[in-house]
């Protein structure tokens, strides 16, 4: 991640406006505890993949206010008290999580945080920014991957990406079950190892196609992959690239593969595999792009296009269509009280209390279901197989160091296997069952009957 | 802008990977034109608002490679003579653009790079990141602040942003017609005035909703703004509101607003400005907000909603549902010979040669027609009225200084006041009369006959 020395001021004006009135207020050293969730899926499927936890975390502990901020903040109204505070701030509080890569539902509890009011209210906005935004990607590559049967899948999208969202969008594709991507900076930062081909200019720059492929392959090698729509696909491209990977064999090497852009994939792919296999080239790779998503490679796929790797990039990198989760962050105890926010929209209330999630499994060894449950009570559950959310953040103090990106890949991967195929269905999948336990529920109900809101008519006209 | 150090990988890997391959074969210098377009106005408008000029030039300017980079890329496999290169890379090209906050249509040429090839081609990635990412949400903007009726549009959208996308987003909302940001981060780096509220948490901390109202109003006074929602909007929020607002009246005050944030914000708004009104707080304005877009706004002003203010999230600052622009930056010329990649798919044909844009005014006024013309022709087209392509770099220097973003600001909308009404119907809007003149035509109908995409089958088998 970008640690920028301004992350303090990346946020909300709302968000130090309270700050402000709860220190001023002198309530601001109360123990809050705020929740992460999500209402529903992104792109109609069952589930999420969790994903920015790291990146979160490092945001967190390097939240600062340097003297540019304070001197920001104190042009546009803050007061001198709340900006001295804000000189020293630091986070200090404990943060609760499900792992980076699991596989989670909407309404379960994900990232808890306990801290001193004002500390735990001035980190909504980044903990909104980063979880909302990589888990979409998450999610939306393990779709992808799901529907491309074991195929490779690999993000080509940095040029679509929304602005610097594409340093977080890539990993988090990664993290979701793309291979690889073709954005070096985001594979500096993580650990990855970036791919790519070649573009059109490419080729235009030379005399002919052939004297392009020719070149490239004399440059590149084995590593070489032919982008073959310049011209004309099966007129050109396909034949200046079955001489190139001829002309390769006989320096004993191999030509890895040729990319489709445009046009019908399905029986481009086809043509080019036979022409390919004729000419004795059937280790040739076929790498396709051009504007694919979850249902176009699942479409690819049922019709048997010969396609070996997906490059992904619009509908990938931006989470399309849905190009937001619609996670949020509540209150839910202060001082120990349990605390909701009333809604008359059913869907909008919350679950109150500090909860936990267990998850269950089915005899085959798949998720079978999940329970949200009150922590106090965690212990009255003994069969449950998991504890999703677990201690990430002590007193401000990261408990583990950074995972490595191909760690969290792998465990993503193990999780997503675990999902039964009905769930991970990309058209309409069967919704997981995700329980609340009674002692939320009973907490929820009482809470409904004694808030009224606070509005005492006896009082108006006064 | 975050200028990372690290900035230069911020690209495809095919990027470096054909740089290195021009590098390698000396043709590195010759002189490439490149153009940035879109083929489609998002959101299924007519017009979209050019914009992230400002920012990518300063990218462009500050693209380097640090000793940390090269150890990355040396890594990765890219060879010394080609680091050395790297090393010293600076970009020293001119650049064309139409000016930040333009109108501007389908298939004209927004932005043209002159440079080494090498130098044009590793711009790429950024280029398209950058501008279509801005132009994307300018334009969101713009359609929502058509739809409000001039009524204040303010961007909250951090929260669902696509992670450090929001730094993009927000001052491109500001560009497009949102009167100001919730973005603390982006008002310092783009001199804007943040705006926000308060959460339910603030009310939810306290014993009662009018406590928590008096308490903020007691410490923000005049720029108090009251959420409420918590409760219930009618029977508590709004009462409680009316309350603070006489408190502050008593102390030779206003409550500046209320903000609804759920339910039936039609419903809802008449009957809070109906108890405001009765209770002579007619001057205390009405926020609405939760999950507007330029469809819910022009509803909401159709059936005359009295909402003074829209505060814009998600759908805004990811631009819902498009998500992405289709830009591309292609290469149309090598050492003064012009180049074109031929597509099956008529629509993604480019126009070769060095072009420029003409723009011309109806008798009202008005935009009436572009005209896409051969830059060597341009003098021969007397009577436009705008020459919408101007020099901004040269030998990779600024030829101006950043321009404060409010006058950018303030030429977006002079321009899209400019718009025939029909032109800017959410809905359907007519469609942009953009000419191409018939020089470039005629160079392109002689090109497509001349490439054949050099595919010769006498040497198939050799």
């Amino acid at each position: 991640m970008i640690i920028d020395r301004h992350i303090g001021l990346y946020t909300d004006l709302y968000e130090l406006t309270m700050a402000q009135g709860f220190y001023l207020m002198g309530q601001g050293e109360k123990t809050a505890v705020f929740d992460y969730f999500f209402r529903k899926s992104p792109f109609g499927g069952s589930f999420a993949v969790f994903a920015g936890l790291d990146d979160l975390l490092e945001l967190i502990e390097n939240f600062r206010y340097d003297s540019e901020d304070i001197e920001y903040l104190r042009k546009i109204g803050f007061k001198e008290d709340f900006l001295n505070y804000l000189k020293n701030f630091k986070f200090t509080g404990d943060i609760y999580s499900v792992a980076e890569g699991e596989v989670v539902f909407p309404y379960e509890p994900l990232f808890r945080v306990h801290a001193p009011l004002i500390e735990a209210q001035i980190l909504e906005t980044i903990v909104l920014n980063i979880l909302n935004f990589e888990t979409l990607i998450a999610t939306k590559a393990a779709r992808m991957k799901i529907a491309s049967k074991g195929k490779m899948v690999i993000d080509f999208g940095l040029r679509r990406a929304q602005g610097f969202g594409g340093i977080h969008a890539s990993k988090a594709a990664v993290i979701g079950g793309a291979e690889t991507t073709s954005n070096v900076y985001s594979s500096m930062l993580f650990g990855l190892t970036p791919a790519g081909t070649m573009a059109h200019s490419w080729i235009q720059s030379f005399d002919s196609e052939y004297e392009a492929f020719k070149t490239f392959a004399d440059i590149y090698q084995d590593k070489t992959v032919l982008l073959l729509d310049t011209y004309d696909t099966l007129k050109s491209g396909i034949l200046n690239a079955v001489k190139v990977g001829k002309y390769l064999e006989n320096q004993g090497r191999r030509l890895l593969g040729v990319r489709l852009d445009s046009g019908d994939l399905l029986t481009l792919s086809k043509e080019c595999r036979k022409i390919l296999d004729e000419n004795g080239l059937d280790y040739v790779k076929i790498v396709a792009s051009n504007m694919l998503d979850e249902y176009r490679i699942d479409d690819l796929m049922q019709k048997g296009a010969p396609i070996d790797i997906f490059g992904v990039g619009t509908n990938l990198v931006v989470g399309r269509s849905d190009a937001a989760l619609d996670g949020v962050y509540k209150l839910i105890s202060i001082d120990g009280v349990p605390k909701m926010k009333i809604s008359n929209d059913p869907e909008k209330v919350l679950l109150p209390g500090v909860k936990n999630i267990l998850r269950y499994y089915d005899e085959n060894g798949l998720f079978k279901k999940d329970l949200v449950v009150l922590e106090e009570k965690l212990k009255e559950q003994g069969e449950a197989e998991e504890i999703l959310l677990k201690p990430v953040l002590s007193s401000g103090k990261r408990i583990h160091t950074r995972k490595p990106v191909k760690s969290i890949v792998e465990y993503a991967k193990s999780r997503i296997e675990k999902l039964p195929d009905s769930l991970k269905n990309i058209y309409k999948p069967q919704v997981y069952n995700v329980s609340v336990c009674n002692s939320v529920l009973n907490l929820r109900n009482s809470m409904i009957k004694s808030l009224s809101g606070g509005f005492d008519e006896s009082t108006f006209n006064s």
